[in-house]
């Protein structure tokens, strides 16, 4: 479909917002269309906010979440468990963690994978700050939380191989049937798993 | 879910990205992060042709729909026919028959239909220039291209009522069954008007 828009800034603002991800070509018109029903103020804030996010965000010293302060609000805790460290791709996976309330510990925001076809080497990513981390001493677990992909296997074989001379603990996420799912329409990879990594039962 | 963002720039942005139509709070936080991802530049094109659009644009002072210029391209053009004149009841649908490629004529935006439950009522919408630019002459016909709502049906019935003195002609468009669909699958009132309605057989 090609819209022929009356307008240069109409079409202007309509290829921003499909710009964004998962926003198609009519989506978009109905977002540009709703702007011009906002107030000027309204509006205002709105991008204001969005322009702001970029150019004052920070991303935290220590865990590479991101931040409004140098320190992120979950390192500069005194409630939380410093011992452990939960390695993760991204800060949308600290939020989804943080989210499930079963997690105490700090995080470690990679930024990325390992990932050869994309051009992602270890030097790409926080690992080296990570190591830096666990030598320092207060650290006596690294949660490895990355993705089940051959990319997120390689990164955490990696990480476990620059963490081996530290001799701190390194653990993984349980993968498994997930709670409230069928055994019927568990995937094999994963049910295999499952049984070879099998719990023992507690009432 | 509730997500306990790290920073409140974050949080800011991704409730600006979730206040668009069709946008959930996950989808807004992809949004927020993404914007991180992009140049400043890019950030500041995204942003500005927004604002832009909000400070910039105006309508048409003839039928009312957005535009750069005083007179939009499609009153302004030479080649569309001046004396046909539909009746929408926003931009989009502008956009919708522009794109059909099916109608050389002029619109008129009326900005919304009446409603009294939401307390739209006659002066609200662009009714009374209507009215004047029948008046002025050149219009020979009026193609009311409203929704087929209650609310729909009774503006079509007000417009219909205030040009009648005018003598203009008024028709609206054809409601039937869709090309291409099945009789089997079309919804009771449609087959019933399009048999009503039936025009004669060309080959």
């Amino acid at each position: 479909m090609t819209l022929d828009y009356p307008s240069i800034l109409l079409s202007d603002a309509v290829s921003a917002f499909a710009s964004l991800p998962g926003v198609g070509k009519k989506s978009a018109l109905r977002m540009a269309l709703g702007m011009l029903k906002r107030s000027e103020e309204e509006v205002e804030q709105f991008t204001s906010s969005i322009a702001r996010l970029k150019k004052e965000a920070h991303y935290c010293r220590v865990c590479h979440t991101i931040s409004d302060t140098e320190l992120c609000p979950i390192c500069s805790s005194t409630s939380r468990d410093k011992s452990l460290v939960c390695v993760v791709e991204n800060v949308r996976d600290v939020l989804t963690i943080e989210n499930t309330g079963q997690y105490n510990g700090l995080y470690h925001v990679l930024g990325g994978i390992i990932s050869p076809i994309e051009g992602i080497g270890p030097r790409d990513l926080e690992i080296d700050s990570l190591i830096e981390r666990v030598a320092s001493g207060e650290v006596t677990e690294v949660i490895l939380a990355l993705p089940t992909t051959m990319e997120g296997d390689t990164t955490n074989f990696y990480i476990y191989r620059r963490l081996e001379p530290s001799g701190v603990k390194v653990t993984q996420l349980a993968r498994g049937v997930a709670v409230g799912n069928e055994l019927e329409y568990t995937d094999e990879v994963t049910l295999g798993r499952s049984i070879i990594n099998r719990t023992p039962y507690k009432s």
